[in-house]
């Protein structure tokens, strides 16, 4: 039945992000179920209030008022009737601090946003290729020298080895492209690998592909924003020991960009990228001419002492380190939907361009680098390094450097956009915290991307912003999320075997093995350097989804509505049944410590209510258990009281006992006790007095059949 | 009219401690009030209750509860009609954490105690000696030294100043004690210098030396735990690097002893101070016949250099140094109680020994250490040197140095009989936070004691457990409170002009003047080495005493009861008036954000109250509101329903302006909030759900007549 429910919803909501998903519809056995409930419900259908709730009818005059310092009345407009519309004011919280508070925020991220401005824009392909391009293109940027950082430790002459492996990573590049191509006509609706993975392979594997692609997107930030900080500081070496608070720096200031809802200006990122492409395509230009020039003859490396031999291992970890210039590739699959129709079609074409860039200077660079003779060192990116030799004057390498760094934050940037979107559609399914359902008042998941900024920053911080100590940890996490959804996809054209399925599910399959492979190459070569990371996190990850899911399902079982005949026999005349008001039998218990104004309003309030009343005095001693009937008697003995001694000087425990045995003698019954709860404005004045009201609230929460009320007095001061 | 109360609760209680000060007594014109509010109460006295609240005509059987684990009912007795008496179990908490914690600290501090076991033990003589005079005589093992230590920085010859300061100290003891004589038999009920200052001089008198004897008792522990650490560390030299954690261990363990309730065994503390007395008259007796055998030929002492000139204020600071030996003189006058009667002659006597024994060993141990040449070195105590010179074999010396520990320790437990006391009679008098009042479950005063160790506690690791700094401060408190008590008395005399009262005025006045010298000696000397602490810290805390106190007096004029006809007009038709309960007008609303169990329960739960009931739904959609209204519909639409689209997708803020709303438009109506709470047995789960309840509570608190009530659901797990 849970099961159920899932599916009903992913098929009425689709990939569709709305701020109503916090609030499911019913399913419709709950619905069935509510109206035969409400057939034996016996109330009165009260049409007098004493108060107007369309807030229409006020013949008082709006009065600034101490809460809200504004006419609450302004705070709502009236559109139709029982429907009121409430303002951007209504948002502001009560408390001075709350309103300072909610005023910064406002002014740091901006005013509300309506829920009507959810954005279901759709891009052309001259905008998609640069919005979804930036995490991949970008990765060129640190992809060719991490395989060169592993080569070099076998010596000099180990350097040579880039070019076969480069050969082999475009091989790898176009086969998971077109495997991706298919994915992306196959799910028209969004082709994440989380609902490709989940929908062919089963919950679990969904699962593992989303623990994947959240351990990615927290690297891609802490990558690219360390790989951008390092395009500066290769630049400018002198900002080099401020590598750490720069990256957080740049972390904070991507976070308020992204709460403030930086998609709204997403054109202005098309620049960059542009930028990037065309200062690398010069680059290429260049050096290779540069190159003709001397007849292609390569420039010898530097000599460097081989601190290791060239075994498997290494080349293995060499290779699987190139493979993080592909990460990325899957941005296209997850955003189908905001392409213009017909969207598959564009968005696969784009997806096709994607991946012709990404060959041309993925190869490119790497074919550069070795005619130049260059080799990785520590304070420099090799990009820059290139950049230097290639344009020793000129504006061309400052230009290079400020569109890579430029992209790397672009790519940072498109994390924000898809880890919050991930938690959304797991939170949906149950699996992840409901509160990432929940739109901030940008309309931005501003759970998700606030957690995504810690996340990131941790591991920024604790990899001291070290680009190619992070590297080891990427791969895992990437190619397990292209292997499930690839693999998915195998299973899907198994399933669904349309015309010319045979030769889909083989490209499915090709990339699939790649990049299992990959995977595998990842985890086993590089896990003693920090892969075993994302290893031991990835199954925990999973089983936390578990737990939460399970968690959820319970509570939703339990809460579900059933027909009163059918329902599970609860405890024996419990007062937690499926309840009907003509059913509910009351005993009010007032707590009373003293007689004062507060105490005598709690008990007005309890005896104004009708229902059998009962007050319980808590004493320490006899004598003053004695003192205290001999007062309520000359108050005039209106109610029962009850006096329980408390030889030991405790009074919530005897009191949330003294409940619990009432509870006991009569189940049925609903215990309402009424406590007074005496407002204090100031903090400072909180100390000074032992919160009873809290205390008992807090002992009383396991209490089934025991509803607590406060009745608060707030003391003019 | 506050003013009026305290008189009369000092008539009523006088120094007894009893538990029953948390609950107050009303006032004679509160009594008379609260007669004729009841007059116009208009509430049948429900005689037929659902259940019994004394819980013996239960006809089902006891069974174990999940919350209790044991039978509820076994948790009460019953002697008489409407009086249930807590038995010991009926403390323990509910939740497991809460009761293995309970079961830890009885394991502890042992079990509970019950109020009928408060003690009123009165002591004779010979036990009382011993018991009240620890922390005086205890002085004499760092006061000389802490003299010597100041001479000692004008050089060897500057030594020789010790014996004229010696006996003007002695004059300083004597005339202190006379004048503390006379407080005894002038103030028979407990002659605190709280008391007798505030009594006489004023409250703001009375509150400045409970300032200074508050900071005194903090002293009293930090020194002696000090000064008891130094003599074990200069009898075993290797112990001296763990000093701080050495005394901070101590510390606990007098905490853990005191809040056990060591005061039942107060007998065996009678031991360690005879033990110091004789092991100080054998030193003497050794010592000086010593000295007789060589004619009392001074030894001379080593030659040290002078790093300052023998000038006025280097004595001063000698002198008020020194006068350390006399702090914890006042320790009989607040005990007088305790002794037997006639109480005030007992104890009279026993001040005039306990001066005898410290006029004594304090002259004879200054007069010694001249003798034998001897002078301040670091790392071991005078008293130690002298007895290692007087005892070089046998087991004299040892002894001397267990016996000086032990006092020391003794000393500092005092403060914890003494403190705690001093802020029950502020906190009964409305200066202290009135947790100060409540006698935890061994009947000693925990919060007081904890308070009390965590300030020694820090101010011992704050100077590095080294006594001889914390000595500048220790003089100003001690002296502020002996200077305003004999003031007092000198107010007193001329008050009650009795026999004699020229001569006592005369003693008390020769008392307050020398206090007063010493105290501005001490204050001016010392400011720049500590005493500007004290200083600082003196009006500081008399500050927060009154700031405590005016909030304690305007909460309780809030809170007094007047009677119906005079009672101050509040906002007009306010709904937090002094309230009848047939003046209460009701409206409940209850905020519904999905239809599932628990919130048809907190319907049920509203309509079955018998008032009229509005539902709310806060929409983030105008498609999730209509979507609402038709399950409302499909439901039986039993109550009125209120639509409000929050389009900026934030719940809190909407409803609570909302309910503004509606009270600003009927402010005479209570408004009772009915929200259904989803009780979760773990932990971990809590973050998965957003709080709605708590968050909505914290967001009403500052509404006048706004009820909040809890329904709990507990979901089956």
């Amino acid at each position: 039945m849970e099961a159920g429910r899932e599916r009903h919803d992913d098929v009425e909501h689709g990939s569709l992000v709305t701020p109503s998903a916090e609030f499911p519809p019913l399913s419709p056995p709950e619905r069935v179920a509510l109206g035969r409930i409400g057939e034996r419900w016996r109330a009165p259908r009260d049409g007098d209030l004493p108060a107007d709730p369309t807030l229409v009818r006020s013949d008082r005059r709006p009065v600034p008022t101490r809460f809200g310092r504004l006419a609450p009345f302004e705070m709502f407009t009236v559109e139709k009737p029982d429907e009121l519309v409430a303002t951007e004011r209504a948002n502001l919280p009560g408390s001075r601090l709350g309103r300072a508070s909610t005023r910064l925020r406002r002014a740091l991220f901006g005013p509300p946003l309506s829920s009507a401005a959810v954005l279901y824009e759709r891009m052309r392909k001259v905008i998609a290729l640069p919005v979804l391009s930036s995490d991949l293109l970008s990765s060129v940027a640190y992809g060719p020298e991490a395989m060169l950082t592993v080569l070099v430790l076998a010596g000099t002459g180990a350097l040579g080895v880039s070019l076969p492996l480069a050969a082999v990573l475009v091989v790898l590049m176009v086969a998971v492209g077109a495997s991706y191509r298919q994915t992306i006509q196959a799910y028209p609706h969004g082709a994440g690998s989380y609902v490709v993975a989940g929908d062919n392979l089963g919950s679990l594997a969904g699962l593992a592909a989303a623990a994947g692609l959240m351990v990615d997107y927290v690297l891609t930030v802490s990558v690219s924003v360390a790989a951008g900080v390092n395009a500066v500081t290769s630049a400018l070496p002198g900002f080099a020991a401020a590598t750490v608070p720069l990256g957080v720096l740049v972390i904070a200031v991507l976070l308020a960009a992204n709460l403030r809802g930086v998609r709204t200006a997403g054109n202005i990122f098309v620049l960059p990228t542009y930028a990037f492409v065309v200062a690398v395509l010069a680059l290429l230009v260049v050096g290779y001419a540069r190159a003709a020039g001397r007849g292609f003859a390569p420039v010898p490396p530097p000599e460097l002492p081989a601190a290791e031999g060239l075994g498997l291992l290494l080349v293995l970890r060499a290779f699987s380190s190139g493979a993080v210039s592909m990460t990325g590739i899957e941005a296209v699959s997850n955003a189908v939907p905001a392409f213009r129709p017909p969207e598959w079609r564009n968005a696969r074409a784009t997806l096709g361009w994607m991946v012709f860039l990404l060959v041309l200077l993925f190869a490119g660079l790497t074919g550069l680098i070795r005619l130049e003779g260059l080799a990785p060192v520590p304070g420099e990116t090799m990009l820059s390094q290139l950049g230097r030799v290639t344009f020793p004057t000129g504006p061309w390498y400052p230009l290079l450097q400020v569109a890579t760094t430029l992209i790397l934050l672009l790519a940072a940037n498109t994390a924000f956009n898809g880890f919050p979107r991930l938690l959304f559609f797991m939170a949906r399914a149950g699996h992840a915290p409901r509160r990432f359902l929940h739109m901030g008042d940008r309309l931005a998941f501003s759970n998700g991307m606030a957690a995504l900024a810690v996340g990131a920053g941790v591991v920024f911080v604790a990899f001291g912003g070290h680009t190619q100590s992070l590297i080891p940890l990427y791969a895992v996490g990437v190619f397990l999320a292209f292997t499930l959804s690839q693999a998915g996809m195998v299973v899907h054209w198994r399933r669904h075997r349309g015309r010319g399925w045979r030769r889909r599910l083989a490209v499915n399959a090709v990339g699939a093995t790649l990049s299992g492979l990959v995977l595998l190459t990842a985890a086993v070569s590089k896990f003693t350097e920090g892969a075993w990371v994302v290893v031991v996190a990835v199954p925990l990850l999973v089983l936390l989804f578990l737990r939460i899911h399970r968690h959820y399902a319970t509570l939703n079982r339990a809460l579900a509505l059933h027909p009163p005949a059918t329902a599970p026999p609860g405890p024996a005349g419990s007062a937690e049944g499926e309840e009907l008001p003509q059913e509910v039998r009351h005993l009010v218990v007032v707590p009373v410590a003293r007689l004062n104004r507060a105490s005598l309003r709690a008990l007005a309030y309890a005896a104004s209510l009708g229902q059998p009343t009962l007050a319980v005095h808590i004493a320490p001693e006899e004598s003053e258990a004695d003192r205290f009937r001999e007062q309520w008697r000359a108050w005039g003995d209106h109610l029962r009281l009850e006096t329980i001694v408390s030889p030991y000087r405790a009074v919530i425990g005897p009191l949330a006992h003294y409940l619990e045995a009432l509870h006991t003698t009569r189940p049925e019954l609903t215990l309402t006790v009424i406590v007074p709860e005496v407002v204090l404005r100031r903090r400072w004045h909180r100390p000074l007095h032992s919160r009873t009201e809290q205390r008992l609230r807090a002992a009383l929460r396991a209490l089934p059949g025991v509803v607590v009320t406060s009745v608060p007095v707030h003391p003019a001061e």
